[in-house]
């Protein structure tokens, strides 16, 4: 379905992928609302993972937890069902991916937490309302991403290096760049580094580790966010018994605006 | 000992107050640094109560976690045990105080988890250095708190009403005072309300619930912010088996600098 002529509803919107008449991913959906990343794990699991999510704020920036025996996500969402209002699913067992479904309903089990996680897409859109143009999106490609040697704080079980995303960003746009995304701490916020890659023990800043390769032009800088893959990346590590995720870009869409979020 | 005569550094400090020879209120200690509020609950709880945290980031800003088997805050008081360095502790059992102590080792299990919490000190030191006076330092008496009818976001065992503190600002600087504390997130942050006691089920603003009445003088209008009396309080409402927490005033004293925890 073209963009253009969904419904701009998150509810709407949830309704038409719970049913299976939506399955893209979400970019550009409902504009000005909030979309988020999926983890669930076994309650047994949660406690170091959300004491991994408070010890790492910019990598892993919680919106909602759904406490095990409900599916509910009644703050950012009330009403919707997060084991059907995704499109995509990916379900691992001990680190190995097991599945790829549009419902989890097989899978649930009343031990289970879910972990609503910012997306960068909030600050994306803050950026370009400024007119700070994203190439990645322009070229409808991922962003490019790597894995730093910045090291998180590791909560029980849970360690691993920060994975960031990576945008050019023209030298005049980048105090801009800053002071705009600094206000949405509950989707990032702020660029951990600027500049220098090899600073943040990446060697190449053509060739990501995930996503794709990006163009630079003349007088562009790379800027660094920290990554929402990072806690997906460092929950996997630890090959827990089951976790299940969204599927890249199949993020799950919230009731709350992005504007909602800003610090100031 | 008179505070002007103190050393400055929170690692002095806090040696003193290990040997107890230092048993006094903190506030104007270890001027710049932030002080913490005490939560110590069993592993047991402490999922629930790190989920409350999460959802009330405004009553309970969280600044640190101590996982159960450990005593030392790593990341705001690297070196420090949190079973000394607090010069006074309370302890509760099912919800009544049982001891009041200068040193909490013999009540120590392992699967005891701590949570610091921040607390006012460090966005009323922000208020002053703008030349907003705060009346109750000025009198040297307790702020005002109140119990509102504002609701908390519950989280399994833990709910209750949010409990306010208030300060008579003039009508002048209350935007100033909105703005210099939202830069603050970590220690309440912004107001909550501004204005009429009435709007958030406060019957009289000179009869506080908690604390020392306030004098109001001419032009000067209630302030509100949520307090860190609330996940206490929160807490305590539940009877948890054991909590322990630090005696009204005598606060954590971390290496942290306010400064820090600004967002902007």
């Amino acid at each position: 379905m073209q963009v253009s002529s969904l419904p701009t509803s998150p509810s709407e919107l949830r309704g038409l992928i719970r049913d299976n008449r939506l399955v893209q991913p979400t970019g550009g959906f409902a504009p000005g609302h909030v979309q988020a990343n999926l983890a669930i794990l076994p309650k047994e699991q949660a406690f170091d993972f959300l004491l991994f999510c408070q010890r790492n704020p910019r990598p892993c920036p919680l919106l909602e937890v759904i406490e095990n025996g409900d599916v509910e996500p009644r703050i950012f969402a009330p009403g919707a069902d997060i084991r059907t209002d995704i499109a995509k699913y990916r379900v691992y067992e001990h680190g190995n991916m097991v599945a790829e479904v549009s419902d989890i309903s097989e899978f649930w089990r009343d031990d289970l937490v879910t972990f609503l996680l910012g997306c960068s897409f909030s600050f994306e859109n803050a950026l370009m309302k400024v007119g700070i143009p994203l190439r990645h999106i322009e070229n409808s490609s991922n962003v490019s991403m790597f894995i730093t040697n910045i090291p998180t704080t590791e909560a029980g079980q849970f360690s691993g290096p920060m994975v960031v995303s990576m945008r050019p960003i023209h030298r005049d746009k980048v105090v801009r760049a800053v002071q705009v995304t600094s206000r949405f701490p509950a989707v990032h916020g702020a660029p951990v580094h600027i500049g220098d890659p090899g600073a943040i023990g990446i060697k190449d800043v053509t060739q990501p580790d995930l996503g794709d390769p990006v163009e630079f032009k003349e007088d562009e800088v790379p800027v660094f966010w920290a990554c929402g893959v990072t806690p997906q990346a460092v929950a996997m590590n630890s090959k827990p018994p089951l976790m299940i995720t969204h599927s890249p870009g199949y993020m799950f869409i919230t009731d709350e605006m992005d504007e909602d979020l800003a610090v100031l």
